[in-house]
């Protein structure tokens, strides 16, 4: 079979069952979402992922919770991945993300997109003072 | 000649000194960097170019300063743009930008970009809840 | 129209047929896939296209097949192009790809675009050892 | 050695000499610029990249050179291709672009860059117009 | 809503309206594409990207409205967008692209793609000649 | 500062010399290369990432350390990092690329990012055979 299948709860194996339930108890809900379901044909990868994840995106650092979903979502856009943007605005929305906060993160996501190529087609060096 | 020049002040049109002046004015700096010099080699993309920038980048919306900044950072790594990367970092840390917070924006979106590959790799449909 | 449909074998000039001829030949299947259908709008590129895939992709080189279509499932999810990312895993499954080696396969191709970014943005400069 | 040295004329096999004198005499030039230099490492590349270009940049089809040479830059800004920039600016320059083409050029790939994102972004949906 | 909904003319506003009515003005046409119904739930946004829009895409420039649309596809088909892919292969057949003004296009930009790999790949520094 | 200095073995953390010593311990090298001397600036990136590079790229899977590398240098060159091309083409050699089997690797490389952007362009639909 060309591509592998989901992996659900009652299927999964007890390694695969524990990063399920860890990923439910910290994100306080009752369900996993395909990203999860398909890694779990990997539970190396699965277990790696799912611990950086967690690593990175929990509570209590310099960012906060909000802020990081919407960088997600800005490198989501970037790369035009149709997952992981409609599962990332969505914890964004979760995390307190207003309509005002999707239409400016757009507007900034864009128009860097469009600097970004203007500097490099115009073939900037960069200034002394950025190296400072 | 392949590359074009930049555009010094003293060497400007009075239409491109009026944007010089407006980006100094605006930014509270005595300098103008690269960036813009060389837009100013056709003065209608650096006019439309900065109004865009100051709409987008100004104060007083629903996300603050530091928060554009870093999404402008987050994207311009992605892109691998190495002049974005470095005035945009320059500019995240003028608006207050600290190291743990870079650490913590650079985790983000070094995470980000490996499960958009994760999720298309392993071909993952939208979940019906992301939808809604 | 704005998209161009699919040449099937029976509405093919010679031309498009010696190509599609080939191709089920050489890979000892009966039927085309819809890249070449969508390809033979253009005569001159299904050719050269074929042409090139058949140089490149073919048996006997310095590298074997399976690691060829790895490569090139690489490269088609790091640019998250759904049509190749399809075709081109199916591709190595053929080859002999097993379920372990395309979850290394994900992991290895997650990380190196996670530590790319990480490189870019820490605005890392290449060691000399690396330039030797 | 990490990287490949690039391989002069003088020191060229007959095979790698035969590409560098077609290249010349297409050109109507004296030199070989560095990537074909580098390309020569690897005969069947280089004579299979030089017959591709040959075939898709040479006169006499639907769209001219300068217009083929403007879409090579539009594709190498947007993907930050340093090289590739500087070779086809070049090129262009060389086949009628002037300074203002170039900056209408460069105008619409950064707007274009942009609008991808918000479309993907906004995550909307092809009009079935789009689709007749 | 993770997703924002289409905003209709009869739903608009009078600011929205206003937009919409001069892109159906200036398009000659009686309907508004998605892309613009999107970016209607942020009309600073909406205003402004339409504003850009009609200055770039403009006639009366140094490059005709056809060679606009092409390099606009260009850039879309690299990113992978697929919204964009398909309106601005509609705005090109429009403008006037023929079958083989496409295939062409097509076939510069699969070019562009492959050589701006093999330059980096390679690592090949910009000749002196590209940088005068 | 905008950008982060690197950090040398001798003005290191206890945690941060950790790292570096069984860097150098598995690589059974005497020296660390920038990249892990710059994330030594966040010392829980640099031990989440080296943890997870060592995870994945380590001996006894179902990948050799070969392939594996090859499959990151695709990945590097595709993302055009020029950082990771450097390290990770010096990886694949010293885990025994040929020139050969470079050259071969390139032109995969090449070809996939090309065909990428054809299937995009011509809007071709993942074949039934493809999803069984």
């Amino acid at each position: 079979m060309a591509t592998l299948g989901l992996i659900e709860y009652q299927d999964a194996s007890p390694e695969v069952r524990a990063v399920y339930d860890d990923i439910m108890a910290t994100r306080k809900t009752d369900w996993i979402n395909n990203f999860w379901k398909a890694l779990a044909n990997d539970p190396v990868t699965l277990r790696r992922t799912w611990r950086n994840i967690k690593e990175i995106m929990g509570e209590g650092g310099a960012l906060d919770r909000l802020t990081k979903e919407m960088i997600y979502v800005a490198v989501s856009v970037t790369n035009q991945c149709n997952y992981c943007i409609a599962s990332h605005t969505a914890g964004a929305r979760k995390a307190g993300m207003t309509d005002a906060m999707f239409g400016e993160l757009m507007a900034v996501v864009g128009m860097a997109n469009e600097t970004n190529r203007l500097a490099s087609g115009y073939q900037v060096e960069v200034d002394e003072q950025f190296k400072a």
